[in-house]
């Protein structure tokens, strides 16, 4: 009963269908019939004109996007927590070619627009400190947290008043949209770039980054080559973005994982460090309650000293959760 | 019927079984069954200890294997035709921190002995010139021809007399030793890292690099996350890799690819700019001629003004090379 | 009266005759009299062999030193206040092609075994995390505090045994020496490169990396003009350096700017932040005492809400130190 | 009797004067009054308002103006036998974060609209290579050749045209001013950024760029404290700026130096690769000749099979040039 991540979970089988059917000869790299749909698909799903970038992780999607908004000599203001800082083995120095993380504080790992304007109080020296030229907030948090419309937009006007971009790393975009209920448009708010992730969501390896320019679009396709990740048979990515937009079954995946997120959560109820928004509960265990749960046949990741993480996936099976649950209950 | 690449051909039906067969539960990243054997498998494969890293597309490949032999502030002597040079956006560039690439002359996109020397000539001016710390060879080059062992330790005894190291582009490796008839090991020579590409072999998405120090695919697996190339869900690159190797697929799909492009090559004989080696066949054919090929169904690339490229792939229909290399004959 | 820095100080006349008396043809770069004695002439004042490379800023010796001890995929353990985190403009991220700053805390911005254990504590998610390559300490630190040949030591064993490099920002290395009242090796301990600053101790525009590996060196000289810090007529450089070491002539000048930092310090003694260790005195004033002193006409840096720094230099009058002693002592 | 190259002259008397008059405490960095004078003095002297930013070295300030040009991911059309392509270390590449220098072909290493336009017509297949985002020239060239006014507009109209940036690297600037008898305006013609040396011209170390277009200098000044070329006492460096510039001496030290190169062809008439157009002369010289030279005493550069490089410099005396202008033609 695995409740490790979501990050290697099994690929939909309509995924599986969608890309059988697109192995017929097409244009390379990302002139296929495919890739071409996916500025359509997203406008729509947006409800905007947008360009779409796609990339085989997530890693490589937040720094493209990334790289479109912060210059080499500029900084990034994210969380102390976030996935950028924390898991991305140094890949925003090396896109965003030497760039500095700006790390801010904030209670279940986001950003508030009080703690943005402290990182930003403190740069005070001019061309002796690096300078934020961007923010990037997570969709949901690290603590499966996510941003109300109205945060996003408040950050926004912050972010518009100060010549900052404004980056959402949504590799878990779907269960933030299925939680808060709104539309993905509210859920993005007045982001310059979405990464949005499929991967963890039924794909196999998909993310696409969402420009709402589409001049930043033109420099990320410039980038992504220049990275090695412009895959030539790139028909394969998109159709299985295209499948998991395909009558919202990315919105159904991601509330299957949130229901039995919370299912869990119900039997962590006195434990919970944050009421779960998404598809991650973080509980307090003790040594003894962590192996006593290993005991019976559950895998999940130690957070820290403090607490543990349970992740539930769009294949997390409903009787695992429920045993999860009454296992935390009974504790 | 389509000769203008290799690179989007059709993923082969074993391969589809392989990746549907890992579609279960495993660690992520490269920590699952599939992942973890491949050291074993290309030992046996090289008949010497090796270590080997998966990557997504074959620019990532070259760039994180260069990258573990060439410091940014030195230079990769390659030759002036060469795919990290010509076609992969910069990315050495980029992966190397601003090295530089030191091109080299020679017939059929091969570099020479002589042609290295000389390059290493030109370089006297201690540091304010860009030092070569590697050269890298493309097995087969760009123009279908192939290194033979000979030649391979000929480069690979001026690299250690230099102190330099040895890098081959295997994009197309399994055409050239499927050409040179001899063992992978054999064709590969005494190179220190080689990218072996899977992905214009029946493939969807999966190179490894393998490397004969242990040291440097350490190195490249630090690099290779930096560069969001690891997959979360990597048993599928792997998986693709596993297939093609089981039972000689790798070699078997890319003699069909070299045997059709001897037949295309037949039909273009007295218009060969260079004999074919592996499954590439570049003929000289004026502006009429390839309007009048076109005019037949025929796709292929005009590669200058003097000649065009005919690729074929592991799925190129016999009937189709017949029908190309008659409709050559005819002209 | 001014007590804002000792960055812009003036240039002491032994500099200026030495400078003028370096004005005659020699060799271009490094490769004059002068710059060739300063392997021998550290190694004297050392008591060890080193290598000795220049350079025209203090950012470019601490990121030339670093770029020799930390690869572009890893970190540099340093004080969340110390000078690469906090004036370098990014510097680091730059020379050191996006490696990261792992920032550690500690009284006087010193760091401790402890505080770079807990640093190095925090980093246990293998390649996602970027890993801890090399330790900068600073000598004096930001505020002034040295470190004891016993601190160094312990830094330099933690150092050894997890494989760190270990480096020195010893932008005023001689104001730690002048108090420490020990050698400059013992002051140095078991660094790997010291970046020993003379510009804000009677140079115009001089620091040196001091390297007790060769190796290092030569990969520094390669940065270096890379960086585009190879002055041509680099025996200028070397002149400012050498009249320094003469006749112990930089450790009189940081004795006098320690001692009038004393006097200052005296004035302020229930105000001190830190006791001085070397040339720069933070005291706690209110806005009506900043206020006030600056009345009178001395010039001083805003170092936060809480305090103010003063720092003397070798040019710093008595009479002037003297008199801001007492206007501190009257507040 | 050298001739071996102007880059480690002496330094100018009125230079020295200068420097000391500037041994005054003054406001840091480039904050200091003469610093802060030099967008005057240059926009006096090119007749268009203009903003100057001060750095040490040649190769920093081409590299710094070519970082306001060119993104990560462009490339520099720059000649063959450029400086920033053959004597800076891969500096370029360092500063602008792996972007490409283009090479182009062209006599006495000028650039040609024609050369210029061969290397775009080869640059056709998008993503997958690397785009020109600039053309450097360098005035006067490597082998001493100036550009006339008209040669610049039509480069300059390229670079409209093609919406690429232009830069000139001018380290011997004032040569090029001083040989076509122009005013400086017209000998940098359109570029977008003059790097213009003082260093070889009477300096100790000090180059300016000169950006036509002030955002561009805003973003010199983050990259140049970024690359630790941000002097503390910038003063010193404006000093011999405004020194050189005052009553046209800088001109006047040119036009001794190509005076007597002039002097010099003359003896070498029948030998001279190139008319000398700055202080340069190539000349054709046997090793028997060359031998014979030195053993008379004089010191030149071998600059290859065929060549000879003499340099003449601002302190070059008359009597050696007649020397060796009559020692050439006695050969």
């Amino acid at each position: 009963m695995q409740f490790l991540s979501d990050n290697a979970a099994r690929v939909h089988p309509r995924v599986w269908q969608a890309m059988q059917a697109a192995d017929a000869p097409d244009a390379p790299y990302d002139g296929d019939a495919l890739s071409r749909r996916l500025d359509a698909v997203f406008a729509d799903l947006f409800g905007r004109d947008c360009a779409v970038v796609w990339a085989g992780t997530g890693t490589a999607a937040n720094c493209l996007a990334l790289a479109t908004l912060v210059q080499p000599h500029g900084g990034v203001i994210c969380h102390r927590e976030s996935h950028i800082e924390m898991d991305e083995g140094g890949a925003p120095g090396f896109y965003l070619h030497g760039a500095k993380l700006l790390l801010a504080e904030g209670a279940g790992a986001k950003l508030s627009v009080a703690a943005v304007e402290q990182v930003l109080a403190g740069i005070t020296r001019g061309v002796h400190q690096v300078q934020a030229h961007a923010i990037s907030v997570t969709q949901a948090s690290e603590y499966g947290q996510a941003y109300t419309p109205d945060e996003l937009r408040a950050l926004g006007a912050l972010a518009a008043n100060r010549g900052l971009g404004l980056h959402m790393d949504g590799a878990r975009f779907a269960n933030a949209v299925a939680f808060l209920g709104c539309s993905p448009a509210e859920a993005a708010g007045p982001v310059d770039a979405l990464s949005f992730g499929f991967t963890k969501n039924g794909g196999m390896d998909a993310e696409v980054i969402v420009f709402f320019d589409p001049a930043k679009a033109d420099l990320a396709r410039w980038r992504r080559k220049r990275a090695g990740h412009l895959h030539s048979k790139g028909r394969f990515m998109a159709a299985q973005v295209v499948a998991l937009l395909e009558g919202g079954l990315w919105l159904e995946l991601a509330g299957h994982a949130n229901a039995l997120a919370a299912e869990v959560a119900w039997g962590a109820s006195e434990r919970l460090v944050y009421r779960p928004q998404a598809n991650e509960v973080f509980a307090r265990l003790t040594a003894a309650e962590r192996a006593a749960l290993r005991a019976q046949g559950f895998a999940f990741y130690d957070w820290d000293e403090a607490c543990v993480r349970f992740v539930t996936a769009w294949d997390t099976r409903e009787e695992d959760a429920r045993a999860l649950s009454r296992a935390l209950a009974a504790l």
